[in-house]
């Protein structure tokens, strides 16, 4: 096996409820804390054992909210208690991984910090790994940089990273600037990015020395770097935290890494993306869940949990099931079915996108307990 | 309030389990003893207060297993004990309309019995009396009269009865004679039979005098009759009773009275019809529930169950609940979700007669427990 990366430390930020995937995701059981693959293990987990290797024992952090540390803890049994990043309040993707990266920064002031979502999906190990060793070859040169994954179709459902001219780093052969973000494009926009090879789907991983990415936060959010540089001074002294926390925490501005470093970042060319060869998809809908648990027979019914009792006729699409009931599809095509014990969502792929507007629905009309 | 009819006695079997409605109707809720209809009372209720008017109190029997026996006895705490007879086993329906006939026989030997299925839907009390006041008065002239409904679709889920000539009875002005009975036909055959007023769909209601209906089945299925007989003559003497059933009911011949009685009848010119105008389904199915339910607007859900807590979103169709589930539904058109504490079904209205077809899997698999 290869030897981890020098200097380099993970950081996994597990916040997003995964809304989308109500109501098998939902407050107390967020995304990252289900199998969705039928490995027997969580995103969280599978995150975590790709990066240990690259990163070394001891060199991942994890930052996610009070309500959640128990179960990442159970989960991640040889997490150390100063790698559990505790968040008040959510605060968005900049103040999560901007706050990782000053507290990282004070302990080792060269480290280079690689942040990587936990409910993401990606198979490939050797080319995550590969992909993962240029993208600090550049970090350690001074850019900002993120992997990028080339389309295997037109998606509507991502975000788009177009390359600019080639980055020359020795141990980066593929690596390139990044001439811009896309935000999701429409079906005729995505198949002319399908074509044009010099779009990449935005895998939302960034890797870069913290002090770089926080100078970045610097740059574009001074208040919110203020902020996070208050809470890091702070943070390894037990006693001194509380106070700190209670103060600073509510005055955080809730923004996008996106908005805060990659895209001030790209115009002024600070930015470099290391295309990522291995399978990756956010999960981001039960469209893409069923896709991903169907291994390319559409005609089939995909099963996430271990409930034996499903019979399928002339139906296709999946059956997520935290239940022991027996359910029966009939001549349902395309069909997604959650069963829990307090909630049953039926739809199609077509409309899964459209799975966040019931979980609004619910909270509006005050039937949270199932949220 | 008109008055009862004199010498009339209802007859209620109550037997199907109706596996078209699984996981609703099961070996210990059949169809029933469910509200199917949102009124807040099973259906064998339902028919129990159709039929008292026109029999009068205490002249209702009711023909039903004796696993339904407490069940029977709670939806009707008016009903005597001497009118609960209880089968040993199915035998199907002329056994079970053939007993009733051979014990009220005994009782009372000029007795013109009624006989309707527990499990339909009537709507329009008074178009029922009014066919059934016809009924029995052509039963009363000798001959074995059924109620037929004038189609208002072409159907292919229900039998027909072709009417013939006109049959002169002074109270029964609608009567006629019966040419045939036809099984269930395809659409074409269906539009024809529309087109043409002289089908009407065959309601298995069946009014005649006990000793006419038994001489027919002493015709055409004299062992049954014999066997009938055997039963009738000690179901009224406790002690002699358990003995005589113990030997014959085993060789009872399962048949249904379509056969044994009805179509015989009709050859030989002694089966009558009279229409019934009021509105009357078998509830045959899921389809035919959620049409029930729907009120004719084919673009909304129907809900059936007290679970106040289901969100449809450009949804139509029906869905059962007994659970408090929330239970959401996305985009899914003419649907039909029946949920329950342990068993889920998922299909459209177009494959609503295929769940029987789950049932037979399910039993075949050893899943009785579900049934």
């Amino acid at each position: 096996m290869a030897e981890s990366i020098p200097g380099f430390y993970a950081v996994i930020p597990a916040g997003g409820i995964g809304s989308r995937l109500w109501p098998l995701s939902r407050a107390d059981a967020p995304k990252f804390l289900h199998d969705l693959t039928g490995s027997g293990r969580t995103l969280l987990r599978d995150t975590w054992d790709r990066l240990e290797p690259l990163a070394g024992e001891g060199r991942i952090a994890v930052v996610t909210g009070r309500a959640h540390r128990a179960a990442v803890e159970r989960e991640l049994p040889g997490i150390e208690d100063h790698n559990v990043i505790l968040e008040s309040e959510p605060r968005d993707s900049a103040a999560a991984i901007g706050l990782a990266a000053a507290i990282l920064a004070r302990r080792e002031p060269d480290v280079i910090i690689g942040s990587f979502a936990a409910d993401h999906v990606i198979r490939g190990t050797r080319l995550f790994d590969h992909a993962v060793r240029q993208a600090v070859a550049v970090a350690e040169e001074g850019y900002i940089c993120t992997l990028g994954i080339p389309p295997t179709e037109a998606s509507v459902g991502f975000g788009y990273i177009k390359k600019g001219g080639e980055l020359i780093v020795d141990a980066a052969p593929e690596a390139a600037f990044v001439e811009r973000f896309v935000e999701k494009p429409d079906l005729e926009t995505a198949k002319q990015y399908f074509t044009d090879r010099s779009f990449l789907w935005n895998a939302g991983m960034f890797i870069a020395r913290a002090d770089v990415l926080l100078g970045e936060i610097a740059e574009n959010e001074p208040e919110l770097y203020a902020g996070l540089m208050d809470l890091a001074e702070v943070w390894d002294d037990r006693e001194a935290r509380g106070p700190v926390v209670d103060r600073v925490w509510p005055t955080i501005k809730k923004i996008a890494i996106d908005y805060a470093v990659a895209e001030p970042a790209a115009e002024k060319g600070r930015l470099a993306v290391v295309p990522g060869h291995f399978e990756w998809d956010d999960v981001g809908d039960f469209a893409s869940l069923a896709k991903l648990n169907s291994h390319g027979r559409g005609n089939d019914l995909a099963i996430l949990g271990e409930n034996a009792r499903i019979l399928s006729d002339a139906s296709s699409g999946i059956v997520v099931s935290q239940t022991r009931r027996v359910i029966s599809l009939i001549g349902v095509k395309d069909i997604v079915v959650v069963d829990t014990e307090d909630a049953l969502l039926v739809t199609t792929s077509e409309h899964a996108q459209r799975v966040k507007g019931v979980v609004d629905a619910l909270k509006l009309t005050g039937r949270d307990d199932v949220l």
